[in-house]
């Protein structure tokens, strides 16, 4: 939706913001347990939090999405306006979805807050600094990879393998020259020169970690559960040995308190957490959805890329660890993406098109089937792009329906939540039916490569999982040592239900390499990444940077300008 | 007082703190003028600043110390202690001091927020992330850094020296593995690998400028300015050429607006901006002290290390470029430290020793002098520590009493601000006197080495200032280009006033080598290079952030504990 950019901030600015103490009051959240930053956005206070426990919990709403396409398909956008029409229809709704990554904003990604009439605000902030939780979690980080530095200056008494040293560093920068370096040059005062890098902060196990905790305790424990490096025996050094997971846990302690922000439509919004969908699990915080569960009758979430990454790992690692039970998930298609999937250019996507809508339907069956597998009813949501034709969305419902699966049409980008008043309504009443009987797709006692291949037959549909036996030995060793009942957390290309970014639709028949393993202990996952997975973008040829800066008008508020 | 540290945090934790709205009210900031950050701080909107222009100014008075020794001065002690002693004799006072430093936190250095009884509370949050002022200057000095690197991975149309980038990176953290590094390694998508570095954030040259600035048009200005590498033609490549001064500024608006938080007796503290004392000039930022002076009656300031290089940048970099006039100046002298200035090893402070305090008021007379030649009144403050002996005190009183400085005895620490009572009136008193003449030791016009040679000579007292030709050549070059007006910005050691630490007292006839100049073309002066500058600390052998952790209780207030 890029060309509509420049309308979302303009949109953006003019919105009439309550003061933040407003919409935590409608929560329920007050005084000092309410803790602002400016004027419109808070935090929830941990005491606060934790006197939530036993509370009645809310109806659950995933809202995930067909595989992406440059076509876009407002799964943000959908989130929002669910939550706002919600609201409108006289539920007490909030919506929780993830805080945006600096780095990319300075590169060419746009906002990551919704579009339209269906936005959270204020976008400018939340682009840039927002709450600090970000920049928390890159200091925790490198105060850890400073440590291991130091460990080794001074003697290096947990006899660390320097070749073995798998904790890299970060910062939330699209700087490619920072994949790879060597640290440590410049003769003895400066330590030992060896190879490392860094990843963008999104990336870090840190953020991961935040974003599954429960509550500070937990957090400290998977920070030093964490693996830094392996000794030349090859048994793991963990931040606990380092000692670094208390000093952690104190530069966190605010980050991990959940933000709340509003819509335009004032309906409350937290905004928490942004680990990568491809290395790590792609939701927002589990201390924000609980919170969220706590306090409103619907929480609408949602999950990084497509169903089959981000509802996948939404079920099996966050809503296995973290104990959720999803009521209703939502499936954001548009016409114009299932276009592209039907195979149509994006350059061709101007006229009406039936017959490639109807072949783009296929992307939209699988996901139909994948998500029902985990229990849990599914309703389409159709997000209406102006160029639409009434032949194009009624194929769409027929397709769906023709599935079991009741479509709607939303407009709730151009008209805020009355449009999309038809899909709250059906939301809220499939959610309040407890239908749902959520599972995950794999139990925790399945050996760690049969859950591999589990989703990678039964989401993906592949034919075959490979790997080289290293991979199967590496996974055998985790076993042995206690990790073999975490979940899986695939890293793949988004794109393709396959490992190539091309095969749109409904590829089947295919075969997923799986060129490495890694384990994040304190996540308490283990990744499988199968393709090229980029952890530190760069910039562009004209990075936008180089258009943002402040109004020529110098305006003290809404001085940024990521519109381009 | 190391051995105060303990006491110093349990005050800070049991402080009563008023609402942030009470202390801005106070300085007539209401309703969204003051953006908080919690309960307990907050920024000044740059548009009430704005408004602020014309208004009738308050007394600046600055604090500044003899030679910093292990055994302690006391400076931002005592600049709390008086702004509350002014407060307490019905002055409408505020106090300006710098941000704390994040990563030497978790090294070995304590806070700087003051101590005993005069501090400036949340302590702890000051010692984090605090308002995130910090975490801005290292995204948008790390953003330069990496459009330096992607416009030569892109054609390097700017023709870009590899060899002559002098831009480097910072991170907030003791990291020593980072101060000489290769980047861009693996390959051409990684870009051209080069040497490169990181320092600490606060030496970055976006800190001096956001200290510097009258604005955001001024700040964005001299980013602009500021020089990231040469061409094979030796001339200068600006951040503007590269286009990053105005996403620069939009990364530091909110970090530019000074930040207000309170003294435990509830005396308005602006804290803002930490720049470096020896590569910078180690002062906090022009905004705050200016909207200090448009609020208050009077302000108490410090500066960096010791009179001779702090005061002095104070007032020949900060006081003139932002056209301040200081009205008083007050010198921290401590019995223990005057001690060790005559001689006395650290282990042997315990006794009663008034030949050595006699012989180490050499320092203090020096700096008394000194202070003079810029047309300030000096009155000297003795901050009292629990083993100094009456005729020790005596011995220091008499001193500066026959060099016609006035000396008072002041018990802040363990009282607060009715232990600080007499130096406050005093101060007003003199401030009130309009007695200040200030003017910069050496005008803008002077040639640059003669500027660090009136420095060298009238200030340190060296006998004569030695340089290589190439360092008299690139000055001369600067010169050419336009410089030659900068002030100079002296770095070497804060513990004598000449270049070798060991020498104490008041020496003279030393040599001041200029081992390198560098060029801080956007925050606007000459670096002196008078030995080993360290830019990025390393962490000692047992760092702090391995005892830092939440209290065993869990409290969700004060969980940090950087007592040790």
């Amino acid at each position: 939706m890029s060309s509509k950019m420049t309308t979302d901030i303009e949109i953006a600015r003019a919105a009439e913001k309550r003061p933040i103490q407003e919409i935590g009051e409608k929560l329920g959240i007050t005084g000092t347990d309410l803790i602002p930053y400016g004027h419109d956005k808070a935090k929830v206070s941990a005491g606060f939090i934790a006197g939530l426990k036993g509370r009645k919990q809310g109806r659950l709403i995933l809202v995930t999405a067909i595989n992406p396409t440059p076509a876009g398909e407002g799964k943000t956008t959908t989130t929002v306006g669910l939550g706002d029409g919600l609201a409108a229809i006289g539920k007490k709704a909030a919506i929780c979805i993830r805080e945006a990554s600096l780095g990319p904003n300075f590169g060419m990604k746009g906002g990551a807050a919704g579009g339209g009439y269906a936005q959270v605000v204020p976008m400018e902030e939340m682009n840039l600094h927002f709450t600090g939780d970000f920049h928390a979690i890159t200091a925790a980080h490198n105060l850890l990879a400073a440590m291991i530095d130091n460990h080794i200056h001074w003697g290096n008494a947990l006899d660390i393998d320097l070749r073995r040293i798998v904790w890299r560093r970060v910062l939330d920068v699209n700087d490619r020259a920072l994949r790879d370096v060597v640290t440590g040059l410049g003769g003895v005062p400066n330590g030992f020169p060896r190879q490392g890098g860094f990843d963008i902060t999104v990336a870090s196990e840190v953020m991961a970690c935040l974003c599954l905790a429960d509550d500070l305790t937990d957090l400290q424990q998977r920070l030093g559960d964490m693996i830094v490096a392996y000794r030349r025996d090859k048994t793991p050094v963990h931040a606990r040995d380092l000692k670094a997971d208390g000093a952690m846990t104190v530069l966190l302690k605010d980050a991990l308190q959940p933000n709340l922000v509003q819509t335009l439509e004032h309906t409350p919004a937290f905004v928490h957490g942004g680990p990568f969908a491809n290395i790590a699990h792609g939701c927002n915080s589990v201390m924000a959805t609980k919170t969220a569960l706590s306090l409103a009758d619907y929480v609408v979430t949602e999950a990084g890329f497509g169903a089959d990454l981000g509802a996948e790992k939404f079920f099996d690692i966050k809503c296995r660890k973290a104990g959720l039970h999803p009521d209703c998930v939502v499936l954001v298609a548009t016409v114009r993406a299932l276009k592209m999937n039907g195979g149509v250019a994006r350059a061709d996507l101007g006229g009406e098109d039936v017959a490639a809508v109807k072949k783009g339907c296929a992307n939209l069956g699988r996901h139909i089937e994948n998500l029902r597998q985990f229990g849990v009813p599914v309703v389409v949501a159709i997000n209406h792009f102006a160029g639409d034709t009434e032949a194009e969305v009624a194929a769409v419902k027929a397709y769906a329906e023709a599935r079991g699966a009741e479509a709607h049409l939303c407009r709730h980008w151009a008209e805020g939540s009355k449009g999309i008043t038809k899909l709250a309504e059906r939301v809220a009443h499939i959610a309040d039916g407890d239908a749902a009987q959520f599972a995950p797709i794999y139990p925790d006692e399945m050996p760690l490569w049969e859950k591999i291949e589990t989703v990678a037959k039964r989401i993906y549909h592949a034919e075959e999982v490979t790997a080289d036996p290293r991979i199967l030995a590496q996974l055998a060793e985790w076993e042995k040592q206690g990790f073999g009942n975490l979940p899986v957390c695939m890293a793949k290309t988004q794109y393709s239900f396959s490992t190539d970014p091309k095969k749109l639709g409904a590829p089947s028949g295919h075969m997923v390499p799986v060129r490495e393993v890694r384990l994040s202990a304190g996540a308490g996952f283990v990744v499988a990444i199968c393709g090229d997975i980029m952890t530190m973008p760069g910039l562009p040829r004209v990075p936008a940077a180089e258009t943002i800066r402040l109004n020529d008008a110098g305006e003290s508020r809404g001085c940024s300008d990521f519109s381009r």
